[in-house]
């Protein structure tokens, strides 16, 4: 296929491999540095993004946006780039409710684009790690074809805009939820001073759980731009009639881990603990 | 050790296979059948338990007093057991917060009994399954001690009363939290059109989960008791200053199912979604 011109906003770590993949098959991958700090600056220069400068630059030459960015910023940002009056593909892969997803659609499709909504679920593509992209709109299959031969795999969807959307919302729902979940029993059994009794009762009849229950160590620095995603989950729940409280309190618990957020490595279990039993 | 006389309180499962266990270590094992309904009835008799008539009268005879019961009526049955006068030892197996087991205690001893605090893991001890009973309080083990050589595991626990039922709190709240909430997912997933994929993603990165979110098909007729049992559970989170959302939101699940409490086979996981999305 020819090459495409991608505006990649912004290059967070998910952005930056995704962009990598996309310059390895050929394709010219853009960046706008206006505003953006020095480790979105090191990370694109390092995947070889060619810096357009402003956002306008950007939207202007390319032929399609992605936008992978905290779920708290993606209409804004949809907002931003309606607002250059771009007219090409606009891919929104935020983890953001369905609902979200089809009015960040709307504001696109105001200004001239085509929609394409995207859900990415896995790790970084780096190191040879399993990643799905998700995609589903009337120009998915566009989308999906950039990524042939890579080793992110494209996945289109059936279904109306907000389907790939909905599809991340559950398998988030229960990855970043039981988290969330496992991470607060830890801290209340530290409390409840039956800590020890526990790991040794799922040890016998949930052999799998006490390594579990230590995933937040490494959730606890990317809690911060949780916070929403949980939200969007809350509100996806609610939208469909079922309870918001799983991923209302799982918000909270992220919450009160944001501040974890430039820490040099993981957290221990006993810091995590700490910044949980905290009163907010 | 001596034969000793222990009233069960009340022959459901749970009950029924503990005092058989009892019996088996030659012990004598008493319920009062006045108000009770035919299950425990045939339950009790298919034990070999003594049918002592009324709760005054086991009472009266029984050196130990087991309240094996739904949560919601655990400070109920204290206070029956405590107006006709117990002073032996009084064993709440319930699944309850520590706050509710102190409270219990409290009524236990202000009649003059001992009280031991006490929390199930596991399934009902029959066909080799495996299960825990954690036992507290000053005389925990003495009661521990009626159970070796049980297929049933006594285990005592040291520190204050409460922490037995707080460890019990604490491994109820993944093991039902997750199964509401997983349930709750699927219901999602199901209303947005993604369960197939979601199914597919699952049993790429987490080949456990499809299985495992379809617990609620077994848990759906036992729902009717839980659901105090997860407000006991997240009063136990409140109280130590965490979100209760998970387990408020783990209730209205329960709730919802509690229609299938008679059904006379386990609810196909459609039948579970249908009534998870009935607005209530």
């Amino acid at each position: 296929m020819s090459e495409k011109t991608i505006t990649m906003l912004h290059p967070g770590e998910m952005g930056a491999a995704i962009g990598a993949g996309l310059l390895a098959r050929g394709h010219r991958v853009l960046w706008a540095s206006a505003g953006r700090g020095g480790a979105s600056r090191k990370r694109a220069e390092g995947s070889g993004f060619e810096d357009a400068g402003t956002l306008a630059r950007a939207v202007r030459e390319a032929d399609i946006v992605f936008s992978v960015c905290p779920p708290h910023a993606a209409l804004d940002q949809a907002r931003a780039v309606a607002a250059c009056g771009f007219g090409g593909v606009y891919v929104d892969a935020n983890a953001v409710s369905a609902e979200t997803a089809r009015a960040v659609g709307r504001v696109a499709e105001a200004a001239g684009a085509s929609y394409v909504d995207a859900g990415i679920i896995g790790p970084p593509p780096l190191h040879g790690a399993s990643v799905r992209l998700y995609l589903c709109g009337g120009r998915a299959g566009e989308i999906a074809a950039l990524f042939e031969g890579c080793i992110l795999q494209a996945i289109v969807l059936a279904g109306e805009v907000g389907t790939a959307s909905a599809l991340k919302v559950c398998y988030a729902a229960w990855n970043k939820g039981a988290t969330a979940l496992l991470a607060a029993i830890r801290a209340l059994a530290g409390r409840e001073g039956v800590d020890p009794a526990l790991i040794e009762e799922w040890n016998i009849s949930l052999p799998g759980i006490p390594k579990r229950s230590e995933a937040v160590r490494t959730s606890a620095r990317k809690a911060w731009r949780w916070i929403a995603e949980m939200e969007e989950i809350a509100a996806s729940f609610e939208a469909a009639g079922l309870p918001a409280g799983f991923h209302l309190a799982a918000a909270d618990i992220y919450r009160r881990l944001e501040g974890f957020k430039d820490a040099a490595n993981p957290p221990d279990l006993s810091e995590v603990r700490a910044a949980l039993l905290r009163r907010p």
